[in-house]
């Protein structure tokens, strides 16, 4: 075993990205279009990958930890083969190698037929659920929600005419946020959560139809994105044919904010919004907000440069590429050690002296939580002659526990949490400060197909969060029960 | 993924060990016993491995494909830390690395109290019991016999009053080999099905109690053998304390014959007999049914060498050492490329020219399934100057399958399959050739507490081979379905 | 053996990054600078690396293919432990791992005391030294210039009354390109050649001193650029003190344009000019030189983002972010099969649709080589509905081989070999094409203290170029001799 | 960089094994049949490998640390591809994996056409050698004596008019123990020292000539041994010609005793004297001088049982199978941790209870030198019920070091150093101790061409040690000079 990624965790981070493709004819096409899918979603999980394939009938899968290159090695592509239908999963993890267990899609067995599935979000009643089954007898492997799902899909599958009625009478039992994919021996299916919580869409590849986290996936395989799957809608192609079933339709919805914020790809467009267009009005809000004498704005790379260009191009102030990151951190699988940790924190970035020695500069980031990343980014910049260093947010403070699929290390001390911005300033050393508003929020989503969640933001919930229950906190390592041994 | 082991399986091969501890108090030796257990087990199945321990109530559990050492590696042990209780499982299995999931012990969440279990054997229904679990909602992740006993165990757990009650009337549902270690939260459970195919067998080690498939891991550990789990038996150790439950004993049982023949070590001790004397006395018998007029006797290393030296002294004809093992055959993880496995076979053994050059040697060997080891021996023989080659083989020749956990593999040419001896011997240019005879086989057992399966020799079943059914022999690597996708 | 890595390679190639750093005290310190400055300068150089260290006299080395993560892991900074010196090389290398044997720095003992040397650059009377040096009874283990260099030494310190001395005296016999650095058991000792082609400088870092090929190194350690070794000086640290012997001075001096247009990172400040200006201005030119009636300047990502920059500044065309990079290409450490380097193609880049759909597009790149990367940059814009592209090139085009350590692979087609700009617009399907004039490129080096080398776009080298010899053409991996035996 | 092997190392220690072959024509066999030997060799070194070859006049070569299978892998295999000649080494070294550098052949250019080398042995006066090498300006890499031959070779083929006549020339130089395989385009050279101290022989392999340190190899390939190369001899393989150089021939010789009494294979034959036969007239020599009332003789596995059947045969005793070795240890990658270490010495050996218990048992071992493996032997013993234990080893005790090739670790608590034989048998609690009588050991080579060197028991050494030098102690890893810059 070997160790843990994404240790510099300076963010928060997406559950998932799942993807499905339902090609005209068998082929190799169809597991290397999965690949180069799962590539591109690559950011919305990096703990644990893999992908099922459906080839006259027979399903069979690959899923292990590692990025995509890693646990999709030519055995592993020879292995898939050829397919007409193949779905696939990327996902972050809590658990490192250990996590094994957790990776997904899941292939299983059943009497009607078998399926795989994957999923982006997280339940709220997960736990209710799990009670429930197994006191009906089902047994567990791992703590993921996925396995409800699956658990939950089975029974109802017994009763019912097909494998979409029996997501659709299975949606009725889910509560929480789930973007499912899930593949029979004929049919791809695609169903979103009424909320709309995680984003999800539906493209042409090819002769055919795929269901995809992020559009980005589409283009990334030159094909294009046809529209989003609805809240609530389940989806189903089926011998080249798309229809829905729209149930659970008919609710307002709500996306993560976070997803136009950080999450998702600049390049993808999310219920109808720009991600890249999104984050320039973000910047633009914040330069109307909270406007700065200065001579340059720079964005904190990769995520912060898309605002920090809506706030030079709505304040009139020179753009500048004022930090570099270095491409090479993070690319190694060796686990680190803490000489190397410490490194990749040092290494990440560098400051460009031509564009700041002597200006006053505004740095653009899209959130704070641990704050390590931009603490030395705010130190390069000092250390490089800038005279004044004024920071904009663009996005709200975190105030409220995420129950629906966005994840905030609990080791990582919050910047945030419990400290007022002007705390926040001078623990930061910066001239000025300013976030977005949560507010404004709303008007960075124009015009998005549904509303935003901004429940981390403002602690007010789209959907009822979970009760509380000290299992939920449990370690999913551990696989542990609720302590003792109940018999006698 | 790195590549397939074993591939010169040139021998039937066994399917699995267990082993578990309860150790009087917690702490890091529970683990690194079992370690060492799995490792004097590792004859037994070197696919996959894992352990699981029971550490305050909490159960965690380790498992993947490789060798103990390459599972159990430093960053697993740390994770397993401190228990009580641990068991254990090395695994033989057709799958490669692909197999991964197969591999256990099997950790798994209950409402009644997690369990981790694994087991040793093969059952005969198998697909009756499947299919009736999935009818009732169940689903499966594996075809492994394994996640069938877990799941009837589940479902027999709600009802019954205790865990070992569980397991004594999951028994009465299971037909065919099974040798079960099982851990909840506070027991060790061992139980052997009514035929006992498999052997398990109880010892001493510190202050506390083990179970291991054979008796040589208690040695190893500076323990001691107490007694064999006799069949039907369910063995629990709670809290220092050793107590049965016998609803399922009083047949007469039926050891595997070819556990003493081959799959076990020589310093175990299997249901009261000494392996390594097992084999002795089949040299012997060997010796008066199939006499030689010869010079020297030599085995073939390893497991044809006690059954040699019995021959040797039953014909008082000198024991020589006329075949070399490269004690560093099969030492390397990546996955062999063809001229490797061409290179693995001749490297395999060398002759001792001065043993036999212009000698009339017999030759020891347990049994003949592809035959390409002996031959290339065999050939090895000639070139050193042997004046007549005469083979032996202490055990009669396959004829039959095994549906109790003997595993051939099903690609490899039976050189014995639709030959006669004469065949076989013409085939393999020797002057004489001969076989253990069926009928001989109960004397190498002699002493023992059960009689001997000798199905795989004879036809002649202990216990009813299971129903015909083709998915039975569909790859455990597809997770396949039964083709089509029933509904409309 | 892993496989080769950087395959993707649409660019020229740098050759090498060096550091050195001398402390006051010896600690552990001295290596973690080094790694972390090696990891400031992986762009120099991915396919193999090493440190070297000074310990109370005694030297010791660690080096080997891969990244610098992978070839420094724990057991190697252990390894290194604490030193006072520390030297670390980056290298691209044409062999893959096949190239273990040219990682630097190499270790050498010698009867004046032991050194460790490494260096940047090509030798142009390589292959005369070698000759002369082998018929003086030397022998090679590797056909790099470094083992050449190391061997010129060699005999010079036996005759010279220090190290310094004696590689002043080597310079003397060395032609071409070469930033060297190397160590005593006392002395940091670094040398650029007379033309300074390649880049060299001088920094502090703690309380002691440090050689760089580049700054950023320095200022990622928390230290500063002091300044630059100038073209023929050997500078020496000893015991805290900083001196140099500058019998090799006095030329004018030419750095290699293309460090400033591609190579170097942007926060990097080389010969008194800052890279990230550097390329402002070459954008700045383009927008004078070749104007386009276009909406929007986007740069291609990472090296062209600064020129793009520059242009629309400039011209007064909005900035924009229209192509994003895959954060994730390249992070395997597997050898690619042929599908996956064709995703990696597929994946590198998206295209933001909000940004281009309907706009007339400037696209600033750096340079073309094979046009791989650039022409599916220009697919995605097209099929992300640019109105029109305007292909805007930062650097001349390459039509003349590089003698002084830039390396572009004989194996990539080079899109404009051949072609004139008009045939290349064509090929590229962009409605208009400028490349920055060759006359032009001293401009972008406002500022600097010595010259340009412009011979890969002129063929006007600064320094003589090699005398022609097919040997210089064979393959580094074969260690092969001039083909026949030449004895009788 | 994983971890070292070997580290059981319970006894002294090959430094290495040397093969060549020149074939009749170009193949992918000549590289396979090296693959083959290698594996046949590789119990003489463990640490490190690695081929060259020649192809049409151009030589290249793999070479790693590593087992044979690990480091001559498919991608090795390939690069290496057709040849007519190659030449191959497996190496111990103290060093691990640092010690990548010193793997051999060492492949060389050199004006006078290029040459692989590589050699078993030790040289006496290395330091000497090296000393004036570098006042001549040689560097080097490494601190191996076959760098320092090499050096020397270097030089002298400048003066002299053939590849051989420069070796007979380099052997005027060199001092101590060394078994040389070389190659040039066209030729393949083998050479031993005028002592013979390691073994070297001449054997046929498909129409062609190869040499090899023991005839195992040969037969492992279907080849024959044709005869040894005697001390002092250069034999020569040129276009399907052997021929020799006979200068430094006419000595009296003398091998180590201990390859015949543990290092060599049972089934090589060295100087004319098998090693299976020398192994069992040690065991009845044993018999006569050390009877002993037992009931059973028992070999310590694997290296022991030769003997042990030797006393039995001439002691009358009958011979046991009474200890089983793991099959399974050390057949891991992964750097041991101290858990598993320990495991691996209890693990390593089983006690067969039906032989031993309430049995008087003579053990034979082929000698002692931490003891670790024999003290858990002779627990396993008692613990099996033996009623006496008679230990009786195979050689004598060493007392004085060796200079000539065989390696004792001096991290290594010798029991025999200090102790005379009833300390020792105290300190092992056996109830009678009998050695080898260095008096009796020619008589184990009962036949041989040349004598045996028994310095390493009587200090008799048939050459000259090498002078007392601190540098000779000084680790190989460290490639530390000598402390102090000599300059001012």
């Amino acid at each position: 075993m070997s160790a843990m990624r994404g240790f510099l965790a300076d963010k928060p981070r997406e559950e998932c990205g799942v993807f499905g493709v339902c090609a005209q004819e068998k082929g190799r096409e169809v597991v290397s279009s999965t690949y180069v899918a799962l590539y591109a979603l690559q950011h919305r999980g990096q703990m644990s990958c893999g992908i099922a394939v459906s080839e006259d009938g027979l399903l069979r899968g690959v899923r292990d930890s590692g990025l995509v290159p890693e646990v999709l090695d030519q055995e592993a592509l020879d292995f898939l083969g050829q397919a007409q239908i193949a779905i696939g999963h990327v996902r972050y993890g809590s658990g490192g190698n250990r996590d094994k267990a957790s990776a997904q899609p899941l292939v299983l067995r059943h009497v009607k037929g078998n399926i795989a599935i994957c999923f982006n979000g997280a339940l709220t009643n997960a736990h209710e659920l799990r009670d429930e089954l197994e006191l009906g007898g089902a047994i567990f492997h791992t703590l993921t929600d996925c396995e409800v799902i699956a658990q939950v899909f089975t029974r109802e599958r017994l009763r019912a005419p097909s494998t979409e009625k029996a997501l659709e009478n299975t949606m009725g039992r889910l509560k929480g946020a789930y973007s499912i994919v899930l593949m029979s021996a004929r049919k791809l299916i695609a169903a979103r959560d009424p909320i709309g919580f995680r984003p999800l869409c539906i493209g042409r590849v090819g002769g055919g139809y795929a269901v995809s986290s992020e559009s980005c996936a589409f283009e990334t395989l030159g094909g294009e994105l046809l529209r989003d799957i609805a809240p609530g809608e389940v989806a189903v192609v089926r011998e080249g044919e798309l229809f829905s079933l729209k149930a659970h339709c008919g609710g307002k919805g709500a996306l993560c904010a976070y997803e136009l914020v950080y999450f998702a790809r600049p390049d993808s467009v999310l219920d109808g919004v720009s991600v890249h267009a999104a984050r320039l009005r973000a910047g633009a809000i914040l330069a109307q907000k909270h406007p700065a004498k200065a001579d340059v704005v720079i964005g904190a790379p990769d995520t912060g440069l898309d605002a920090a260009l809506g706030y030079a191009q709505a304040s009139g102030l020179p753009y500048g590429i004022g930090l570099i990151k270095n491409r090479y951190v993070g690319r190694t699988l060796a686990g680190p050690n803490s000489a190397q940790r410490q490194a990749e924190v040092e290494i990440k970035l560098g400051a460009v002296e031509h564009v700041v020695k002597g200006k006053r500069v505004v740095v653009v980031d899209d959130s704070i939580v641990r704050g390590t990343t931009i603490a030395q980014a705010l130190r390069l910049l000092r250390e490089a002659g800038a005279a004044e260093v004024h920071l904009r947010i663009s996005s709200p403070p975190f105030r409220h526990p995420c129950y629906f699929g966005t994840y905030i290390d609990p080791g990582e001390a919050l910047v945030t949490a419990g400290m007022d911005a002007e705390g926040i300033r001078r623990a930061l050393l910066v001239d000025s400060l300013g976030y977005l508003d949560a507010a404004d929020m709303p008007k960075i989503a124009e015009g998005a197909r549904l509303g935003l969640c901004l429940g981390c933001f403002t602690g007010d919930y789209p959907a009822e969060p979970p009760k509380p229950f000290e299992d939920k906190y449990l370690s999913p390592l551990s696989l542990s029960g609720r302590g003792e041994d109940k018999e006698q």
